[in-house]
């Protein structure tokens, strides 16, 4: 029997993966070898515990596809990809310190495996050593754009922090907030494997697009399962945001549309922090009723869409339709 | 009555202010639009509050001096020396959230001000700033230079954490950690400094060398002062690394040359941790008695005399005899 395509119901980032199979084996080798330590072995422990915890590299097949896609036959986008991964790892490593975590993908995170300190310190190594990698493929253009991103994502975490607890959070500062946390990433692991194969530039900008649409399409569902997904599901607790009391999209809608009752029970839960049993099930009911998960899930539906539509710029390659069918699964989480 | 030089016993740092002051200006400038963010309003509160605290800036001046006196008349070294102190002041704020500091040149830490998250991440952003100004540079190896240093700083800081508390720390592991602490940063602040000019490469290197054995001398001195300097001095308390059980050069020194009796004390107060009144006393009676303050004192002073060294090779110029001054002043503090 001749091996034929993945079957129809195959999760696109596992048919993304095998297509990039033999690229994403060369990302892994060079994961492993930069995220070594001449002096230090608890860095590689620490690195390990997360880029092997079973992660989807979803950020690093990205750079792989959109390289490929734009035609590129050279090395600099598995260099690409390790630095994306770095950053995200890097990122990872400090969010659950500032959030306090002790779970991610199922598993006790490093800070409570090791401490903060080796969370902060480790983490700041990674984002030394994506800078290092990004600098071996020369092109000014990539070290520009990856470092904006890093700074938009810095950016986008310390506004979490201060926009968190205020529900005068509105829907542009959410944005900006979520383009910190997921899309700037994303948006530059598409962009700089348009970059690196040196395609046209309306291919880079919709490369851009895509990768951006996507993120935020992808966060705002998660920001939305947290308000419904099982813990099985995404290896982290129902009602985390609602317990560190942030302004999510779900959030934001439900206090716009909330009658008295419904913004003092905001007030107290967010702003005051004063939560009790029975509070998350009565936030969820009140989601529900103002139709505030409704309106975020046709919000996350509007960007997957936006994504496919910027995907009409880039070349026809069998890669551009599993691209396009990515942006209906990040969504397909919460429909 | 016409102006002379500076008086003959000013600090040598003084006079590089002095006869960079129009370059540092710049610098400020500089520092004070990029800390800024569109977004976030905490970056600029938690920046400013250690950017503005009177730090000496000397590595920002390392790098504007380096420049100078290898006759460089661009505009990149402005650039260059803002990287410099962006990587520093992000290095800060993780630092102080790691060593749970509450005090820095005399006042509140940031952790302390605002809180650990907001350190974590506004040293992320910094970083992150520091990136996006050296790409502005367009050199691809001043970037890798910097690169290559802020993964040595945040090597040295993980081993340091793993060093601490443990006896069996040797004097290359220390200098590991010296190197990751304070050298890198200086050796790369006076290399990028000279790259930037253009200079043949034996100056290239000889600044290199400068800046490393320079920042080796001064971290040194450092350590030598938490026994003996006092607060007022440095802005912080004489016995900080005994307390957090850090074993720098003068209690691998007096262990090393302890009797039984001596390495039972270092191994209760600094492996089992088990510290009562008196035992810094004691600690400090010790370093004495065995002239592991002394010893280390003259290594000091050998690292200082082979940044003078290493100065012959770099080009006649006012700012030579500077440097050279610097290398007396960074251990006179200690002699």
């Amino acid at each position: 029997m001749p091996l034929g395509p993945p079957p129809i119901d195959a999760k696109p980032q596992d048919t993304l993966a095998l297509a990039l199979a033999s690229d994403m084996a060369a990302v892994n080798v060079l994961i492993r070898e930069r995220m070594a330590s001449r002096y230090a072995p608890r860095i590689p422990q620490v690195t390990a515990h997360l880029v092997e915890a079973g992660g989807k590299r979803l950020r690093p097949l990205l750079t792989l596809a959109a390289a490929r896609l734009c035609g590129y036959d050279g090395k600099h986008h598995i260099k690409l990809a390790a630095t994306v991964e770095f950053i995200h790892t890097a990122t990872l490593l400090h969010d659950d310190v500032v959030d306090e975590s002790s779970q991610r993908r199922g598993r006790p995170t490093a800070n409570l495996l090791w401490d903060n300190k080796s969370s902060v310190l480790v983490g700041d190594y990674l984002f030394s050593r994506s800078f290092q990698l990004m600098v071996e493929t020369g092109s000014l253009r990539v070290m520009d754009i990856l470092a904006n991103a890093s700074a938009t994502i810095a950016e986008g975490e310390v506004l979490q922090l201060t926009a968190a607890q205020d529900l005068k959070t509105d829907e542009a500062i959410y944005l900006q907030v979520v383009r910190g946390k997921t899309a700037a990433l994303f948006s530059a692991a598409t962009e700089v494997g348009a970059v690196i194969a040196g395609v046209p530039e309306d291919q880079v900008r919709a490369l851009f697009e895509y990768g951006d649409a996507l993120g935020i399409a992808f966060q705002i569902a998660d920001d939305l399962l947290d308000y419904g997904g099982s813990s099985a599901q995404i290896g982290k607790n129902t009602g985390d945001d609602f317990r560190e009391r942030k302004v999510t999209l779900p959030v934001i809608r439900a206090y716009a549309a909330a009658d008295a009752e419904g913004r003092a029970f905001w007030q107290r839960v967010i702003e005051k922090g004063q939560q009790q049993d029975g509070d998350l099930d009565h936030a969820m009911a009140l989601l529900t009723k103002t139709g505030a998960l409704n309106a975020a899930r046709d919000e996350a539906f509007a960007w997957a869409q936006k994504a496919r539509l910027a995907l009409s710029a880039v070349p026809d390659h069998p890669l551009r339709q599993t691209l396009s069918d990515l942006t209906h699964y990040v969504v397909s989480r919460v429909s």
